[in-house]
């Protein structure tokens, strides 16, 4: 394993961005096969490995993942499980490719023994393990009541998403996670020509590791969720809308549908819940009131 | 929580069959919200509610689930992490829908205490647990080699799935899963009129619960995976292979892609790996000498 690099983590004026690189052929293979005619096809294929996530000494959890950015997937794992928190002082994150292990280093000593047997097995593209204290938490958290979004904004907003060079087109069966701006162009960002409000658009063969990433890529980038919105591909259960209030993001939009717990769970929260989204249309089920309409009079 | 009532498990000649139930009203809430053009909608919306699984007297996992069939679901759940085998005398499934809890007893003593503490997350729609023993146990099951489907068999197979009533046609966000005869017309069931060969159909907010209830189905009815198919909405990832091949069964079809872990064991394991498969087409990656190309020609 390399030696341990102390992350700086320096405020940005203008905050990164973070694409999906379809053209890293690490995570993309092509395979041979036969199609309905019986004729040979070759189809490309995401990769799919283990990576074990170790809090300082101690092993947490294996996952199945793509492989890209270990590091923001380990710091937003460990910060999504209450693990870390925003303040904690990370002196290192040691990745090991030929190994699949990750190894984020705290100044402060951790011990989740005790936490590790406890575990809930969440719905839809699960995630493993969480913990019985989690929904006291999440319903504590006080959600930005003043962001807003137009209609107008959501349709440029999933236009851009959907052209996007992605995984997601070259190969499919991949989810994604978006992080954007409430509103476009009003962002940090805006001078470096993100026109789009776009700041980071992650993937994984896991949807929870999509998520777990952008939360990582926040905490390691000091960029907090509270002008942002979320969009993801999955569905909008309990585990997604936990996931979008830990970051204080105030806005969830999927192209999917929901579950019932996920929009009890938003309307708790005060969370906006918009599903189905699609083109020009969408369902809000919760927080309508951050929508202005702007495209319905046309 | 009520009386312990012993499960008789008979040899049935007419298999029994398992299909959605969308007019189940505790499946499904109907919930209201705005659309694009800022006017009042109700959308269906699946539930999704907690479940604790026991085995004995020691509480094992709790998952998020659509609620129905807990007694298949934990009998699977038991069995696809090897905690159950099928030859195992279940002596009681206790269910208490208000707790939340379902407890499968057993003849047999067990106690995993040192397996709950090892846990590899899967990917995908993710099983939250699984074991490090779990693949070499896999890549030991000799899969039906004479087992064979052809592309008009599988067609019709796909729009029979399809045309089924189902809560995904009634209110989305769910996953599927079905076990089939891999040639209709030739089952025990055949006499009864179930000509399209579905025996189970089976859905879920969480892919890996929809995916056990058919193993705990299988389990309870004694019915045996070595001339079945296996059809899921799932991506085909390294958990739907080893699930399919710990039920036995050579041939998996799904309507999404596939990713690189879950190609490489159907190849080790001899699977039958059909993925993009909708309408008349699909793309098989492993397994080819199992498809006879009867379509093709017309």
């Amino acid at each position: 394993m390399p030696a341990s690099q102390p992350q700086t983590m320096p405020r940005h004026h203008h905050s990164p961005t973070l694409l999906p690189d379809p053209a890293d052929s690490s995570l993309v293979r092509m395979v041979a096969g036969r199609d309905e005619q019986n004729q040979p096809t070759k189809t490309a294929v995401v990769v799919e490995k283990a990576l074990t996530i170790f809090l300082n000494s101690q092993e947490i959890v294996t996952t199945m993942t793509l492989g890209d950015h270990p590091q923001y997937l380990a710091l937003g794992f460990l910060l999504n499980q209450n693990m870390l928190t925003k303040h904690d002082q990370i002196t290192g994150i040691d990745c090991d490719d030929e190994l699949g292990v990750v190894v984020v280093r705290t100044k402060r000593t951790t011990d989740y023994e005790a936490k590790l047997k406890k575990k809930v097995q969440t719905s839809g593209c699960a995630q493993g393990t969480q913990f019985g204290d989690m929904m006291a938490e999440v319903v504590s958290i006080r959600l930005n009541p003043d962001v807003r979004i137009s209609t107008k904004r959501m349709r440029e907003l999933l236009s851009a998403i959907n052209t996007t060079p992605s995984l997601y087109l070259a190969a499919g069966a991949i989810h994604g996670c978006v992080l954007a701006e409430a509103e476009a162009g009003t962002g940090v960002d805006s001078g470096e020509g993100n026109a789009t409000g776009i700041l980071a658009y992650v993937e994984d063969v896991g949807r929870h590791n999509a998520v777990d990433k952008i939360a990582g890529w926040m905490m390691q980038h000091r960029i907090s969720g509270g002008d942002k919105v979320f969009y993801t591909t999955g569905r909008l259960t309990s585990e997604m809308v936990i996931k979008t209030v830990q970051m204080e993001i105030p806005i969830l939009i999927s192209r999917s549908g929901f579950t019932h717990a996920g929009v009890e769970l938003a309307e708790q929260t005060g969370l906006t819940l918009i599903g189905r989204a699609r083109g020009k249309r969408f369902t809000a089920l919760t927080g309508v009131e951050r929508i202005i309409d702007d495209a319905s009079k046309k």
